[in-house]
């Protein structure tokens, strides 16, 4: 009898999903506090409510075409009749994923401010909980949709194992688009808000950051619900269902059939126990310091971790017998903790690098771009030393020596190895906007300087567990993009000859072409954020001179106004880097034809992952460096320093939560894209 | 009796260094001005000589350092016995190339502005001219050195010409390196000088550009002349023969033989008689505007262009008898006229771009930084799809689709057809920092506001050729960096079997390597400039706190001190990125074997290609932006608006002269330094 792969599926879904909705019953028992925050937290709630809203209908129409488009190729027998509804599902449940970590943040960030106000730990628990719920929330819908479909195709349709995996890879396609939505749209309010509201407020008004009196206040605290909580799911969703298909589909070029689909199977669940293990474990004393709070969440996740990597030795052994994947399940684990390691010393203000930073504050804004630009650039060095080792060793250990197929598997492998315990590193990734909320609801309510300081101290620890968990998510990604890569290969070779030469001038000019995409996607991104930056400027700036006593609290600013403006922005700038990604490598398949989308896909690949990587971190430590400055370094708060310090944070933030992340996605879209369009590349080509 | 490809050579050269020689005396004949013009010039001359003096001094170090190593590996069989003592004679003569140019230029200065007080016509031809003493002085010295060492292995040796083109390939390596030190060393100077004088005199001391009172106004102008002008003709000397030499290696490949050297030889000859033709042609009216000035440039540069592509057509015919060539010659000239064109769009204050990042200055200095990235990201894509279609079209046109050698010979050919008026273009281009230079004088020894005016019209021109030149240098390193990648995979594959399928991860990892070496090669140059322009900024404070009556014109400040930091800065800092060049390709293949070499060509060309437009293009728009607003729009010079932007230039400074022109030069350097050291990587290496 054959081992039911759906089993371990619901099994691990059913974990998550209850262990999720345990810790969202514990957020709901804490109080909200006063009415004022009660009410602050309801503003809050309706505004990302209402942007998801509109998200989603705007998203629905995209969605909808692409749906009939894709029903065309498969009634033009282009593609299996499948994945267009895959691709709807596969759109539905990242979109649910998100909407299901936004509802519970917005729930939390109150209750994060009053139980903080009671004690710290207290606060650290809440936020975290809520930070749970979104991480097993994820896995679990991730869990549940590859189980429905494996079991729908294998015992509803009798499809073999084999022919599973291939049309499954296609899925992935629908929840890489939900995910590029949801990031690009969510980035691009976040920081239109973040950098409207700086602008206007902090610099030119001189009032302190979440201060009730800036119309962008509400728009801000929305921004990190939708941008960093919903936007993050959904990418992570993707990053997770991504890797786990891609290793379907090379499980059969290795040959290794079922048993190497059970394996990332198998491990996805062994990382949702030992996750749930890791968080019982995240708790502080009272007398916490910036650093046992830091401690307490790296107990959690590298217990997790550990925990897994012993689980995992055992169950390669019994499902596949080849010890080599193992290493290569190691080589994952390993690297996504190496990059987490790298991203917080080049983004942590304890480190050199945020320090050198800061002190070229002292020569001016000038001086403090140029320097964090060259930061972030060369922090790409570790990140892709790390992925490049990951690739090298995973592939040879898993036999790509011998079998060529084999080695590949190793790669997908380790992708899988690296996201195991997504459940609590993103947990305490999505604790950082709960926190930050928490702080503003705070401020803006006026809760005691003693609260203010404690949630500070929350806060600050989620800037860093974002950094690392954003290098987390781009570690993953690159090799699910490999591995998608790879498979795209597979599947086009299985029907035509491929000439993947690199001195083939069609490979050649794809790769090229991969490197444009990366560059005008980020030049959309970042431009669609200074669009509707510039709108919150002037709507900010028309506040303060129209609506008399804003200044001396007398008056409240209108800021339903900033919100809806944030998200007419974002909906209607998102739009074109989305088709951006799948347009790209459908005209490039048309022309160049297969092996330009090979070039395609590995120059996007390999540029995307660099420009994500310089990003993130030249945005990290920016915004670190200012902090540095504002905790009493040269010359502290309001001083010149400070000043083109929070130049150089408002340059990071589209870098950081805007451009960089969305990368991320965009190299795996731009693979599935190609997958599951090579059908009708391979009938319509020029070269 | 067969051709004699030298005697091409010879005559090419003679008439290039003979027009050369009579452009200079053409200079030499005017006068250099007033007394206090005569001891700008002086101060400049002797900055611009002490510096190139102790420049030369550190790189020959290197150079013997390395032409041991060479040596080493002659005498263990891994490398022929002529190629140490070429890499010697490449270095030597792209160094005469840029001292020239300093030269002619260090004395063209005073001269220029001088001729501009008698009238706007004598300025534009002093400082056209001694641009062309340094353009035909580069063709010249580049066609002569060719041209003497195919004589020596021909006559001296008695080797084939086949065995001659392999040979001759990894000539290449000298210049480039000796290239890269120029660029990135005379980088850092030139912008550490401009940023630092910036940062203090215009920023805090709030006195203008040029102001004789700024201490770092004349290290300034001596980093024109090191960098835009040496820098830029030892760069474009290792474009042109890099370009010829990587025709020369495709040329047995395809089965052309002799003739497939004997026609980049006879074009570039042809393009010197049309560059000499269309150089009479660069004339102005006394009451010229702006336009009338480009349009004067631009008769000259497109007529020798024009001619040049009809005296083409008939050379290829005779010489190779293949006409799909010269379909591929075109591309090259009119994918280069393109990217100029399209370098303009995106740098010139006249289009909407620029317009648009001069008007994102009303809210800032963060939305000048965001909109400029954003700017110079977005045109990667006119660029990016320029190079494609003229890979793809040349490729094709030329047989590739019948013989993958004949189509590899079309993209060689074409970046020569690119470079072919480079005597010409090169002149518009180096006459930029002559006319700056004379701004600079005209400046400081009181000249006339109408003096003034025409030298600032020279000079806004000069900015826009800049950037043409720039736009036409890169196109032609990417061509050249293809080529020379498939120089390298032909030798290779000569004596090994490689592998070279995009999907192999020796391959895979490569093209990481290569990102990341783009990525880390910019990050060290941009922080070299920072580090260097913070001492300046230092000392500048220093000088106008400690020497008093500098503010009143009372004392004079201690300008050597600037020149002298600057120096030693900038010799400091350009040693590591050039060392990276070297090291990176070695250790790639030791590590990685000649896949990985290949990968790392690809990823390196690819998106060193994307940075390079991407940091230059911005750093134009940003120059051209505050220009814009200095000439009144947006509150015109010193409101908040011009603030703004001032941040911006000076970030774009490195971008644009440092980082970004340096990229042209690793690309190429990286492949003929892996092909030097081809032999030693396939004796050594561990995968």
């Amino acid at each position: 009898m054959e081992w039911n792969l759906s089993l371990f599926g619901f099994a691990g879904a059913a974990l998550a999903l209850i262990f999720a909705y345990v810790q969202s019953r514990k957020v709901f028992g804490y109080s909200e506090g006063t009415e004022r925050m009660q009410k602050l937290a309801a503003a809050i709630r309706k505004g990302a409510n209402a942007y998801l809203k509109q998200q989603y209908a705007t998203v629905f129409k995209v969605f909808l075409a692409v749906f009939v488009i894709l029903l065309i190729l498969a009634a033009t027998g282009n593609l299996n009749w499948f994945t267009p509804f895959a691709f709807c599902t596969g759109g539905l449940w990242s979109a649910l994923a998100g909407f299901v970590g936004m509802k519970i943040a917005t729930s939390a960030n109150a209750r994060t401010a009053q139980a903080a106000s009671e004690s710290l730990n207290k606060g650290l628990r809440v936020a975290f909980s809520s930070g749970s719920v979104m991480g097993f929330t994820v896995v679990g819908l991730g869990m549940l949709d590859i189980s429905l479909w494996y079991t729908i195709l294998r015992y509803g349709f009798h499809k073999e194992p084999e022919e599973i995996a291939v049309t499954m890879v296609m899925f992935g396609m629908g929840a890489s688009f939900m995910a590029l939505f949801a990031r690009v749209g969510g980035g691009i309010f976040t920081k239109a808000a973040d950098v409207g509201a700086d602008l206007v407020g902090k610099v030119e008004a001189g009032i302190p950051e979440d201060d009730p009196r800036n119309p962008a206040t509400i728009a801000d605290n929305v921004g990190d619900n939708v941008g960093d909580v919903a936007g993050m799911g959904a990418d992570l969703y993707e990053s997770y269902v991504g890797s786990i298909l891609a290793t379907f589909a090379l499980a059969s070029t290795a040959g290794y059939g079922l048993a190497g689909m059970i394996l990332p199977m198998a491990l996805a669940v062994c990382g949702i126990v030992c996750s749930i293990i890791g968080s019982f474990f995240v708790k502080t004393k009272e007398e916490a310091t910036q650093k046992s709070l830091l401690m307490s969440l790296r107990t959690g996740t590298y217990l997790a971790a550990v925990l897994s990597a012993v689980v995992a030795a055992p169950l390669t052994y019994f499902i596949l017998g080849n010890m080599g994947v193992y290493v290569a399940i190691l080589c994952g684990l390993i690297g996504g903790c190496a990059i987490g390691y790298f991203t917080e010393y080049y983004t942590s203000d304890t480190y050199k690098p945020t320090q050198e930073l800061a002190a070229s504050s002292e020569t001016g804004a000038a001086t403090v771009i140029i320097g964090g630009i060259s930061l972030g650039m060369k922090s790409t060095m570790a990140s892709i030393l790390i992925v490049a080792a990951a690739v090298v060793i995973s592939f040879f250990a898993a036999g790509g020596g011998a079998d060529y197929g084999m080695g590949l598997y190793g790669i997908g492998i380790a992708a899988v190895g690296m996201l195991s315990t997504l459940g609590i590193t993103l947990a305490t990734d999505a604790y950082g906007p709960v926190a930050d909320n928490a702080g503003g609801i705070a401020e803006m309510s006026g809760l005691g300087e003693e609260v203010r300081e404690r949630t500070d101290a929350l806060d600050s620890l989620g800037n860093t567990t974002a950094a690392t968990g954003k290098g987390f998510a781009i570690g993953s990604a690159s090799l699910t993009a490999l591995a998608l890569l790879v498979s795209y290969v597979d599947i086009v070779e299985s029907q035509a000859a491929l000439d993947l030469k690199i001195t083939n001038p069609a490979v050649l000019v794809g790769l090229f072409l991969g490197a444009m995409l990366t560059f005008v996607f980020s030049a959309f991104t970042m431009s669609a954020v200074q669009t509707a930056a510039e709108s919150i400027v002037v709507e900010v700036r028309r506040q303060f001179r129209e609506i008399a006593g804003i200044m001396e609290y007398k008056a409240e600013p209108d800021y339903a106004s900033c919100v809806s403006l944030c998200t007419k922005g974002a909906l209607k700038e998102m739009v074109a880097p989305a088709l951006l990604a799948i347009v790209v490598p459908i005209l490039t398949g048309l022309v160049l034809g297969a092996n330009g989308v090979v070039g395609l896909l590995g120059g996007v690949s390999v540029t995307g992952f660099a420009v994500a990587v310089f990003m993130s971190n030249a945005g990290g430590a920016w915004d670190n460096a200012k902090k540095y400055i504002e905790r009493g370094n040269h010359g502290g708060k309001g001083g010149d320093c400070h000043k083109a310090a929070v130049i150089g944070d408002t340059v990071g933030d589209p870098f950081k939560d805007t451009s960089g992340p969305s990368l991320n996605i965009l190299i795996k879209l731009v693979s599935t894209v190609s997958i599951v369009f090579s059908g009708l590349i391979l009938t319509f080509h020029i070269l």
